[in-house]
């Protein structure tokens, strides 16, 4: 592997929809989408691999050894939440095609064809910010979600996916690789590696996640002429609702659960009208499905009191659940080892966040790699990981699908 | 006087830009404003009256019975507030052509002049929902506001009032009347009329009010991997200035004080991510200068607090300021001889609204009439007035405008 030539095509991708602060705005299937796109696949070109595109846009590109052999997939995604970070996702594509790239010129080199062929992957829409749900491309490939059903999801705007995918050429007829394994690099996005001082997380769990799509429907009245008393303010039930959303992690374990409301949209939006809908989204996470469980339960309790208190009616619902997953200890324990023959220390870690291994991984047995955040903030352009940091993942990833491509997990 | 006139011109003119529910959506300078527009040119070319458009897109109806003489004004405005109700504003326009045309009747048929000529006037955007501020046409007559300022205030879409009027047709050059008095009728929007039983109220004065444009500025961070401890969730922060805002009211008198915030954005507005940026417009409204003066202290105070304990920032301005206006006592002592006259209860009354009068009222002597609104509510769809109540206003704004057109206030 050329760190130099990984440095520069990071660095480069990260000019890609740059924002103002070092960050990058590359919401799904939006231009500059697009543009990574294209850059992924004159990667794949130049490289000589076979690039397929998919029905939901995901994009693979073949490195085919053995005709007929499956695959071991690696990869992440390149589409980015607005104003985020450059690492996100973009980190753990260029660092497969540089493994890619390196275990290519191995196999060449050594005249032997290993048991598995490789491929990379770019996953659409693993974000999820302008078409909801996320981890969509991934989630279409694994059979979790249904193709047609996605490419008809809308974004604020009206666009479908079907639409928007279409508009930058990449709506693909390939199916993409039969795959036997599946790994993935990315950053932590937390604080538990940089405080331990420890280079490589194994992630051995996904969090338990559910959402709420809580609909405040009030009466909508004049700001200026109607009494306080004869109000029926959906907004100030909603500001409630987003304070109980917040609160309810207070009734259990510091940091056992995390929740917050992202998203809120306000009817009708004007400075002198009392609201007469809010619809919002709260998110509630943990380790522990019991707690997300019980939060739940509080909240629709409270807001259930909350709307007779405030005589308006408030709806909610259920979705996007997703349950705890457990990454294969075989996958754990070969991580390890390839860690510990790098003299890299390593240590098992769950993810809060969702990743496209956690769908790859009902399907297929999957590796889920993680690298230090600075300060774990992310999903904003302060965002950041080393060089050094990302180098030694890139590394790390490489040894792990030269074992996988050998067969270690069949 | 034609009742049945005045009510089919009502409720045809209610069927320009329906809703479901009874209502229309008639915000200013969209298609279906006009419409009406349309509507009220044609009334006025029909009843052989001079129609002037101004450079804010004010449209003017004149009868010229003595050329040279001032005229006195009597109308309000077309446009409505998003899911609005039928009532507000429309009800006063088609009032002041039903009275103007009753009025050049007796004109015509006395063959004598009055002191003064007449115009019914439907002025551009009282409502602001879409572009603000509100009541922006009369305030750009009167010389409140500046006309090249307002033409470049642009909606949420980016669009300008110069080239919203310009694309319906209503961007026009000419100057208007000159103006003598003003008088305009109105449904209540609150419920002392109905409560009382009383036909008609005389409006003295209007309420002081203010807005506050409050900007809070987190930081966004990934809604699952970032540990509540490490956010700066500015959607959090920004749910307790709205219960703020709302609970200011109880340390006043019982509805002393009325507050809100009607307008909310959020940045970047993602299910998976704590939100960066949260704007919105607070409106506070009382009688007494004090209280909102009181109030507003209080506000900046704990939102000061807030910021600090959250770690955030909040930007805090004052707008749209306006004072109390007092109706002339000449026009409120002409008004309850008009009513008496006429056998109808009347009662003086403050608005807690905003209404073009107060702006014209800044300008000449100004007569400001209300008719009863069931339940009091407004800005909504269920918003009502009765045809009686309707016709009883027709017949009191008729007989104010002869007397102001004989020069009553002069």
């Amino acid at each position: 592997m050329s760190a130099t030539a990984f440095l520069q095509d990071f660095h480069h991708v990260a000019t890609i929809g740059a924002t103002a602060h070092n960050g990058v705005e590359r919401q799904a299937a939006t231009a500059e989408d697009g543009r990574t796109r294209d850059w992924f696949a004159a990667f794949v070109h130049d490289a000589g691999w076979q690039l397929q595109v998919d029905g939901i846009g995901n994009m693979f590109g073949l490195l085919e050894w053995t005709p007929g052999a499956p695959y071991i997939l690696i990869g992440s995604h390149l589409d980015s939440q607005p104003l985020a970070g450059r690492f996100d996702g973009a980190y753990g594509v260029i660092a497969a095609l540089h493994a890619a790239k390196a275990i290519d010129a191995e196999v060449a080199g050594s005249g032997t064809a290993p048991r598995y062929n490789l491929a990379v992957v770019n996953w659409f829409n693993e974000e999820g910010s302008r078409f909801a749900p996320s981890i969509m491309g991934s989630s279409v490939f694994a059979g979790l979600f249904e193709r047609e059903q996605m490419l008809d999801v809308r974004d604020l705007a009206g666009t479908s996916v079907r639409e928007a995918l279409g508009s930058i050429g990449y709506l693909g007829a390939d199916t993409g690789p039969e795959v036997a394994g599946y790994a993935e690099i990315h950053i932590e996005q937390g604080r538990i590696l940089e405080r331990e001082g420890i280079p490589i997380g194994l992630v051995d769990s996904s969090w338990y996640t559910q959402k709420l799509d809580i609909e405040v429907l009030g009466e909508q009245s004049h700001t200026g002429a109607t009494a306080m008393a004869d109000r029926h303010d959906a907004l100030v039930a909603a500001a409630k609702i987003i304070l109980m959303v917040h609160d309810v992690t207070k009734d259990f374990a510091e940091e056992a659960l995390v929740s917050s409301v992202g998203q809120l949209t306000l009817e009708p939006n004007s400075p002198i009208v009392v609201a007469r809908r809010v619809h919002l989204v709260a998110d509630l996470r943990s380790g522990d499905p019991e707690i997300v469980r019980a939060a739940r339960a509080k909240l629709l309790q409270d807001i259930d009191a909350l709307a007779k208190e405030h005589d308006i009616k408030v709806n909610v619902k259920d979705f996007d659940i997703r349950p705890i997953r457990r990454f294969p200890e075989a996958g754990l324990e070969l991580s390890e080892k390839v860690a510990a023959n790098r003299g890299l220390t390593s240590r098992r870690i769950q993810t809060m966040a969702g990743h496209d291994s956690v769908a790859m991984n009902t399907m297929v047995p999957s590796v889920m790699l993680f690298i230090p955040s600075v300060d774990g903030v992310s999903h904003c352009e302060r965002e950041f990981s080393t060089d050094g940091d990302m180098l030694t993942g890139v590394d790390m990833l490489t040894g792990v699908a030269r074992e996988l491509v050998a067969g270690a997990l069949a």
